[in-house]
């Protein structure tokens, strides 16, 4: 794969935008709201302190995260030919669409999420070879009680897939709940590399904020030793600045602070940075999804995962067309392949996510996992590893 | 722009393609049929000929091509405003679709390419910012004499706009024609830096054959200090090996052949290298446009080309679906987002490509154009020249 090498020479524009960072930590502060043991944590690192506010030092943090969070990690699954490793050394790991309440059927017609369509979706990412972990609310189970969803969407994981897949931020109960049925599906000794059984999404809500119920479960998944997606996704112009480098700035500030606080809860905690922005059209008053300067968002968050040493989420097939057309087919086929190409490491979103991510398309899940598997064989002619790279160039040679 | 840098590091593979182009180049040589000026010219270089099979030294064509060809040259145009430079160092330059018969109108007919449509599409090429280059035979035109069809359509560059535009291969008199009255049009003493007026599309007929009209015309744009663009467009198991390294070794060896030809009929002839495969369905018996693959090949083709120094030619929206529909959107956006990612210098087939190139569709065109406006600006934010890049990220974060 096209990995780590591509951002070589950005080096003095990437201290820039970490410079920029480290003035927004230290002087405007991230709020951890609704959660004193947070706060006291901050203390306890030496942060200065003014309510809920935090002032920091990004040196500390960066310093922080390259010691404690491992580079490269696996998440284990159920069927252990489906443990996937996320990282700069390894393929990029592919995930379908996260979130959406509605669902579009191959009949056209539109349904509210369910059990059934859940796990439906569930089997076909255990079909498609690009699809390497299952994800996380597919659709919301809007026929299961919102107390029992946890448990029920990892039933569907477990019982129709094999492969890795995401845990719960519904609430810290939730997260543990999946957590502990996880581990005693995948019952068997963790390896001796950084590994862990689940990754869960946490965000925080920009501009340089973090909420009650994203922190609890941040500190509950730490704690439990399970992996985190720490993610500031921003709309330019709304919740980040309207210019690409000051959401940069303050995206790479509020996934530091996020990031660090996991390594604070427990060294060694498997992290994926999420440094993404979309534009925001004032005209429909909404992101725009798979928009051309998310691209370059891509870019610079990718080398700035680099420097930092951890591994990088990208989005996959992400637009704001209401239909599997052809606006939908040429912004998510741009978006992924950006994605793939800079060497993201984790992809969310890669199928199925259609109408700015409130409705999965049943069509569109199967055509891009279909189409994804094709694109990520012919990339891995592209390997990180460039003895591998040649000895399999010379192979075609000889042919 | 993302250029030149991104390939760093792939140098061993590199060189591995370069090796078996030179064993391609020196043991099976390559045919040049129908033309025994070019015959004669290549044993004056001191070739090894035999009936129509001439067998070459890598490292001498390369070397011709490094001393003689410039690194970045420019197109230049009716209206000053519009001449744009071609190379590493400059933003891409896209050119629609180049070659269809038929036309896909708005209210979803199929028409046959006419002049009046040619024109209508030339005027819609010009007012869209990502168009830098309104290109050649946007459609057939089936309602114009054939003999005439190379003055009608340079008619048609000319009169709906300023850009610049890209000359006849249908022969050697007509390419000539139509240079003529192009320069007669663009009134003004050219720069001392490397320059023509149009760019001419050669292509090699893989494997390993150049054919008469092609030859002649080679020799025609050269002698007349026009520019190149040198293509080795290959079907995998078709007409080109089925695996990818053979079949870059294959077109790297035909490249490299016609560049060097150009530089022999005249030293510092402008030249673009086209290296591009797709893969060929057994099953549809035709090449599938915007296949997986063919990210690949394009990746390894930049690789070469900034080795070699000379600017590389990418491929846009190309697809063969039927319609302007999610696979379309799908195939396009992928190659195109490659192609610019990756830095490629001309992109061909930018905007209108529908079926596998036999039809242009208006509204793919339009979409697409627009589309690439703002993606080239969004990508704009990510230049070669890193210190002009510190400064526009600084004003960003000043803001």
């Amino acid at each position: 794969m096209v990995k780590a090498r591509f951002l070589d020479g950005y080096s003095s524009q990437i201290s820039l935008i970490e410079d920029q960072a480290d003035r927004i930590l230290s002087d405007v502060g991230i709020r951890f709201e609704g959660d004193n043991e947070t706060i006291e944590l901050w203390v306890r690192f030496g942060a200065r302190v003014v309510g809920d506010t935090v002032y920091l030092n990004g040196a500390d943090l960066r310093r922080l995260i390259r010691e404690r969070a491992p580079r490269n990690f696996t998440v284990l699954a159920r069927d252990p030919n489906e443990d996937r490793a996320i990282g700069p050394l390894h393929p990029p790991v592919l995930a379908p669409v996260y979130g959406p309440p509605n669902v579009l059927l191959r009949n056209g017609q539109r349904a509210a999420g369910s059990r059934d369509l859940y796990r439906e979706m569930v089997s076909m990412a255990d079909g498609f070879d690009a699809i390497g972990n299952t994800g996380h609310m597919l659709c919301v189970m809007n026929d299961v009680a919102e107390d029992d969803r946890p448990l029920e969407m990892a039933r569907a994981h477990l019982e129709c897939s094999g492969k890795s897949f995401m845990g719960s931020v519904a609430s810290p109960e939730g997260a543990l709940a999946v957590i502990e049925w996880t581990r005693a599906n995948i019952d068997r000794r963790k390896p001796d590399t950084p590994s862990c059984h689940l990754l869960h999404l946490i965000n925080s809500t920009p501009p340089l904020v973090y909420k009650s119920n994203p922190l609890k479960c941040l500190r509950t998944v730490a704690e439990a030793g399970e992996g985190i997606i720490v993610t500031s996704y921003m709309m330019l112009g709304a919740t980040g600045p309207v210019t690409l480098a000051a959401a940069l700035a303050q995206g790479y500030a509020e996934c530091m602070a996020g990031m660090a606080l996991a390594q604070l809860w427990r060294p060694g905690t498997s992290v994926v940075m999420g440094l993404f922005a979309t534009q925001f059209s004032m005209r429909a008053m909404q992101p725009w999804f798979g928009d051309p300067l998310s691209q370059t968002v891509q870019l610079y968050a990718t080398a700035l995962a680099r420097h930092l040493g951890i591994p990088i989420r990208g989005d996959g097939g992400i637009t704001s067309s209401f239909l599997d057309d052809a606006q939908a087919g040429y912004e998510g086929g741009r978006a992924t392949s950006i994605a793939l190409t800079v060497g993201c490491d984790f992809i969310l979103h890669a199928a199925g996510w259609l109408e700015s991510g409130r409705t999965v398309s049943l069509s569109k899940f199967e055509r891009e996992s279909a189409a994804l598997s094709g694109q990520l064989a012919a990339l891995a002619d592209f390997r990180t590893d460039e003895n591998e790279n040649r000895r399999r160039l010379s192979i075609g040679l000889q042919n």
